[in-house]
């Protein structure tokens, strides 16, 4: 923010300091001379450590100075950049000419894998690196199907509630529990101001809605809304440092009407504004008749294209319908134009899907869109529970993720009710670095068992504090947990509130492992010729133990 | 409770009254002279109403007397009860006969089938009727997978919590968000007392786990277990009216080993229990060389088997291993035994287990043990989320449903940190009716969809009081909606707190449909016609119709 902005004062505070039990370390990135990537380590009880990838910034970083006026440090701007290749400066561009830049090399530090393999999935159009050359204050990240699943937390205010000190907060608080991008989709007003103070101070890319800012410019009346002015909107926001743009190119005239008979018509707000404006002038949408023009101004900036899916069903009712996959098929087109371009490209996609429409998704997806990263909002997997959407998406946003989508945009508990609070943000992303993660589990992602095992680890020998340190919110662990077993003690006790002191069947699971390795049953081979022996000469000895094990730990 | 119980003013009071919004009725069951059955009947503002599944009893009856101390109407006393079939007077025996009984009746109209389904399923051991002789207040109720997937949710104190009111009002609390089943897993003082009372009070069946019992009768040391007086519990828990209970017969000692180099070892308390008393002994589980005797026991009162998966998984790690799984094989030749007694079956699942793992459950259950209803705990598709299991478990436990589970053990946030309170028990049961009902969407079950699309009309047609009482929780969607919109007339607003007045893609939609009708496009017909002969002379009226809609609300 400049000095003598008006709004220098609008954000004075963030909440800032390392998740309990965690601080921020800085590990170099192979290949560069001097670049750092981050990491949270959560340090455990028993002198171990894990580190865990990390979203959260400088915020969590007690060395770090934050200045929110001013804004995080303009940290890539001191990057290699290379040459422009075929007119584009885009890392699609490079990665197609065989150029490892700085960001590729960062994310591969960050994601443990090749630089190379970043590269080439980066080349295919597999993955997208969203890093607006304008935007040097990000830690680059990677979004693609052969990395880490990621999730999206959106905020913005709207014409009714919350201010730019509200929103700023949200978005460090997101990133705090793991967002790996945010979406700013403010409709009210001061949005250029609001945009301005995330973006400088965001540690993740930043996406938008340019049509939502052009609406507020034409007072909300779609019909108003023309090409140059959304054009000018867009330079505007590409000039401001976002990374990657929704737009809504994929609703064509002729499927309007497909949404006619729908349960829930156009749920999309882009989609149905551009619908209103294609039935209203009777003409081509101009985000289609323009998309050339758009590439090009992208390709300048390096901004990415995330093609809206203004047709998704707000309804199981309408999941997998014409209207959908017809928008599907023109996004296709409109891909491999954009790459054309060179200008990196994902798809959004559902909505509201029953589990066993799931599947068909990605695979129409891959196969009309060339593996573009998948960018799905859910799906929520039923329409029946209001106050809890963060669960029934969860659930299929498990399952689209599972079945190859790169990024989630999360849903808060708050979804169509009301726009959500800091809580409902956490609560949102919390669900979804839930359903991303067993995602990664499920596809075998290297590292991510590393966690569960470390959890299940503390959990089976009653380390308690490192079971809610290694959590994803081990605030509230802590909190449950106390609720029962307040003191102190309790967090080193080998019993829990659950089944008491005098019983405890992990206490009795070690005492089964101690007795087996006690007894040459180190090994599976051992098990085996144990049981072929029979074990009857051993079972003196763990009866002597086991009076021993299941006296109440208060009379030992 | 008898009169002179010293416990008759234990509970003096629990959750009385309809669900906001709700009614209940009672429809005839066809085929009988006079029984009905419950529904919970949605009145909707448009004059219209939607008829629910409803697991809550006489409680949220208006108009029927709650009589804790005497409990519930016993009304299964007055039903037919046909005479044994080879000496056992069980619904599998029934149905193997051919015989229809009063329940299989009163289920078939519940779930809106033939009663003659229910018998052929229940017949075939695919599907039980938890319904102990000497419990006579439930409601009957189905479970297996040609069904609605059903819930249970557990109950119970322990050594360091809770008291006989508490856990009473769990049970009505549970079954009044939809739980179909309650478990009472007590393990403190009081254990029978506590379940006499919710016997008397549950109008859905109760389970239990017999050794829990068992086990405070020798003060906690398994070693000590005996199979008489493990028999004594069992009967003791038949005469008061148990209708399923858990038993870990499967837990050879042979298998025991094979958990000694797992991550998280025996979790399964009745495992370790078990685990314990067999290593203790050297001698084979008495569960499982005296599991006729149980079996005669259990077609006595049609007490059911749940047939406990004593070694399953407690963590990622632990999924799908062969301590798993030969545990498995064990209760599939169990499930044949007991059903040559006339006995019903279901068997317990698993735990924790990552998404790609968990078909494979369903699949190896149900060759196994001829499809007798597979009954899992989640399963957990991570470990890394304690406070939010949940949520890992909802994901888990909506997947293998749709692989054919047939009835879901919830989890609440407290897993693996402290007993769940009040609240806790209703976020576990909304969570898992989120994944019970996704699975029939995903199941195409007949009706599911019913309540998704009223729901998904009331939305779409700003009917917000409709939308709220239509979801799983009415209380809290509203709350959350009047957190930012709290005035009464945002309940009719055409708007909602996410786009703010001026512009809703709700309300846009709906102009395309009204726009789409009132142009001759009310058929898929109409539409294919109009998009053949373009539509540039509706473009007119269109945008004389949206320079209307597109104004602010405030100004019309």
């Amino acid at each position: 923010m400049s000095k003598n902005s008006a709004t220098t004062t609008v954000v004075d505070t963030v909440t800032t300091g390392p998740i309990v039990g965690s601080s921020k370390v800085y590990k170099p990135v192979p290949g560069t001379d001097s670049l750092t990537f981050p990491m949270r380590r959560v340090h455990l009880t028993n002198g171990d450590h894990l580190d865990l990838y990390d979203t959260s910034g400088p915020y969590t970083d007690t060395t770090a100075q934050i200045d929110l006026e001013n804004g995080l440090p303009k940290q890539r701007d001191n990057w290699v950049k290379p040459a422009p290749v075929d007119g584009a400066s885009t890392q699609l561009a490079w990665a197609r000419a065989g150029i490892l830049t700085d960001e590729m090399r960062y994310i591969a530090a960050r994601e443990s894998v090749a630089p190379e393999m970043v590269r080439d999935e980066v080349a295919a159009g597999r993955a997208v690196i969203c890093a607006n050359h304008k935007h040097p204050e990000i830690e680059p990240m990677i979004i693609g199907k052969a990395f880490g699943v990621k999730i999206n937390a959106n905020i913005g205010n709207s014409a009714v509630s919350s201010g730019i000190a509200e929103e700023v907060e949200k978005m460090v608080w997101a990133t705090r529990w793991g967002a790996d991008t945010i979406m700013d989709l403010s409709t009210g007003k001061d949005i250029h101001e609001t945009r301005e103070w995330i973006l400088r101070n965001s540690p993740v890319p930043v996406g938008t809605v340019p049509i939502y800012q052009a609406l507020e410019k034409v007072k909300g009346d779609p019909t108003k809304l023309t090409w140059e002015m959304y054009r000018d909107t867009v330079i505007e926001q590409c000039e401001q440092g976002v990374d990657y743009m929704t737009v809504h190119a994929g609703v064509l005239l002729r499927y309007i009407p497909l949404t006619a008979r729908r349960v829930t018509g156009i749920v999309s707000r882009g989609g149905s504004i551009m619908a209103a404006w294609c039935l209203a002038h009777h003409q081509e949408s101009f985000l289609y008749t323009h998309f050339r023009e758009l590439c090009e101004i992208l390709r300048k900036y390096d901004v990415t294209f995330s093609l809206g899916d203004g047709l998704r069903p707000g309804s199981i009712a309408d999941a997998n319908d014409e209207a959908q996959f017809a928008e599907l098929r023109t996004l296709g087109e409109l891909t491999k134009i954009a790459k054309s371009y060179g200008v990196q490209v994902m798809i959004e996609g559902p909505g509201h899907v029953p589990m066993h429409k799931i599947a068909e998704n990605v695979r129409l997806e891959e196969e009309l869109c060339e593996e573009a990263p998948f960018y799905t909002l859910g799906p929520l997997a039923t329409d029946i529970a209001p106050a809890y959407d963060h669960i029934t998406s969860a659930i299929g946003a498990a399952m689209i993720a599972q079945a190859g989508t790169a990024m989630l945009c999360y849903v808060t508990p708050k979804e169509h009710l009301g726009l959500p609070n800091r809580d409902d943000v956490k609560q949102g992303v919390i669900a979804y670095k839930i359903a991303a993660h067993s995602a990664d589990l499920a596809k075998g992602h290297p590292r991510a068992q590393e966690r569960d095992d470390a959890l299940s680890k503390a959990r089976f020998e009653f380390r308690w504090v490192d079971q809610f340190n290694l959590s994803l919110d081990p605030d509230t662990a802590r909190e449950y947990h106390d609720e029962t077993l307040p003191a102190e003690p309790a967090k080193t006790a080998h019993f829990c509130s659950m089944c008491g002191p005098k019983f405890c069947s992990m206490r009795i699971s070690q005492d089964v492992r101690d007795y087996a390795e006690q007894n040459g049953l180190a090994t599976q081979e051992d098990i085996d010729r144990v049981i072929a022996e029979g074990m009857a000469e051993k079972s003196a000895e763990f009866a002597e133990l086991g009076n021993q094990v299941y006296l109440p730990l208060t009379s030992r």
